[in-house]
């Protein structure tokens, strides 16, 4: 028994991503809708099987469709879970899932009243081994209670995938804290065990990419908890020299020990992704974590099938994204470097 | 030609590093005075030649001493250094070398009128080659302009050395902000030749150890110039696991790459210390550093002799502390973790 899906607007590659988690969990793709025409040929090679819909409500009004995952411009992410919801189906977003506090108001009081999933797809964390494995070392203990977060997430600008142009102007997304380090505040409160946060500091600033006067490629802020304190530190300055997008990572520091995640690359060492170091009160070890089982996927399949909420929690993940926002809202503007 | 100097206060081992420092430069270490007997008697084994003074005034007024090296307890450095000052004599302290922005204050205009020269040993920047080497890539450009800095100073509480009643109660050294995230603010001033930083926020708080009520095991803070922004994290956390007594780091972020430092230890990794890695335009390469000189001492020794600032720039020694004593002052304290 499995769950029938649709994909929803693919202005991001990250539809991919969501795609991938449903459909190695055993999922039915039945239906796609893209806006551009570029992205709507990439999807039919990839997919040439599944249906194309003319407009969103053939998928909407299909009773057959148990899920809606989509990746359409940021500001529309919302509206269309929205009324997802409200046509009694589960929608899977991807990230920046809002871009107003408003919209994650109205989507919390629709999800309430409906019952319906409103996931958000950190990939950050469920499409990354070694972060899935770090969450089962931190439930089980293994460094005490985590009082710490530190995450960076740096991501290249120029020459890895084409951007469309809405990239380039802040506004398209909300801003480079809630695009990026909403991620990370997502693990901040996914490691430490928060069900509430403030932002104590946010920063964002252009330092580097003149050219494109809307963008921010630069910003950071701070969070804390009842339990703990994050830092969060987000750029769009990954250099050509190395191997992979972003050298994302993120530490753990616990009473009894830490972790360390080279979540993309382990620069100038060890080969591959994945990788996670632990120190404790017994031995300081490496874990390769590239054999680890990503369990999202199956776990949104079984939340769908009965109503159940494994996969991400619910509040956390509206919790995430208003925290975004606020620090995008709030943070102050750097100037330029002299 | 060369210089003499004097050991004024032994209380912490610091004071070793800043012996050898200037005994590697061929200074001549000529007196010692000490408060504690185990501390006089440790001293008299390894320097079993230099004359022991039974008061400070004795060394104050031997014309023949340039420079008065001292790790004296924390808030007796500054009333030393400018008693040390008003003598004619230059003075290196160990760090925190201070304990309120009153002895800031009164060193800064002591100093000034008498142009002597009030030297802070930042340890993790002066004796440690790899920040050294950083150092030198970050002047020639290597990264571009460093826009942020991220430092780590976690150090090991108990086991590794012995520990004095004072370390366990905040007020003997002026918290811990002040003791160990100075190194880090000494840290991002000098990357980010900032002459000038304001603290965004700070904390602290006595997260694990709780037997020791006076204790802050745990802090962090923001900091922002016009240049860049830094963040800085320290703990007494280190778990025994590591085989050093802490697990110090280091990131630059440039606008053309980044630099990360890992001091003292590469956990699972490269054996010994040192250790620089660095990712430009070009690729992404591990620096080794064990074989970099280490130029503070030859400098200090240079700056007595021909009253030049190549060691350590005045103003800046005088502002990382100033800093250091300010996020102490505003710093929210942490509640106890639940």
């Amino acid at each position: 028994m499995t769950i029938r899906f649709a994909a929803v607007g693919l202005s991001h590659p990250h539809i991919y991503n969501q795609i991938k988690a449903l459909l190695d969990a055993g999922a039915e793709l039945a239906w796609f809708w893209g806006a551009e025409p570029e992205r709507i040929a990439e999807f039919g090679q990839r997919f040439p099987a599944v249906r194309q819909a003319r407009e969103i409500d053939e998928i909407l009004e299909d009773p057959g469709v148990d899920l809606v995952a989509s990746a359409v411009v940021p500001a529309e992410r919302a509206p269309l879970g929205i009324r997802a919801m409200l046509h009694g189906k589960d929608y899977s977003a991807a990230k920046p899932a809002f871009t107003t506090l408003e919209q994650v108001r109205e989507a919390r009081r629709v999800q309430a009243e409906t019952g319906r999933i409103y996931a958000v797809h950190f990939g950050e964390r469920f499409d990354n081994k070694a972060t899935v494995h770090a969450g089962e070392l931190a439930r089980q203990g293994a460094i005490g209670q985590v009082i710490q977060t530190t995450g960076f997430g740096p991501h290249r600008l120029l020459g890895h995938i084409p951007r469309p142009e809405w990239v380039f102007d802040s506004h398209g997304y909300g801003g480079i804290l809630n695009d990026l380090a909403s991620h990370q505040i997502d693990q901040f409160l996914y490691f430490t065990g928060s069900a509430s946060a403030e932002i104590v500091q946010s920063q964002v600033g252009n330092l580097h990419f003149r050219q494109f006067p809307l963008f921010e490629d630069f910003g950071d802020l701070n969070l804390r908890s009842e339990k703990a304190t994050g830092y969060v530190r987000v750029d769009w300055l990954t250099p050509r020299g190395l191997d992979t997008w972003g050298d994302v990572r993120l530490f753990l520091l616990g009473t009894e020990g830490y972790i360390e995640l080279r979540k993309n690359i382990d620069i100038a060492g060890r080969p591959g992704k994945d990788h996670l170091f632990m120190v404790d009160q017994q031995s300081a070890r490496y874990i390769d974590c590239s054999g680890v089982d990503l369990p999202y996927g199956s776990q949104l399949v079984y939340d769908v099938l009965n109503r159940a909420e494994t996969a991400q929690n619910q509040a956390q993940a509206f919790l995430a994204s208003e925290l975004s926002l606020i620090a995008q809202q709030q943070a102050v503007r750097l100037g330029a470097t002299p």
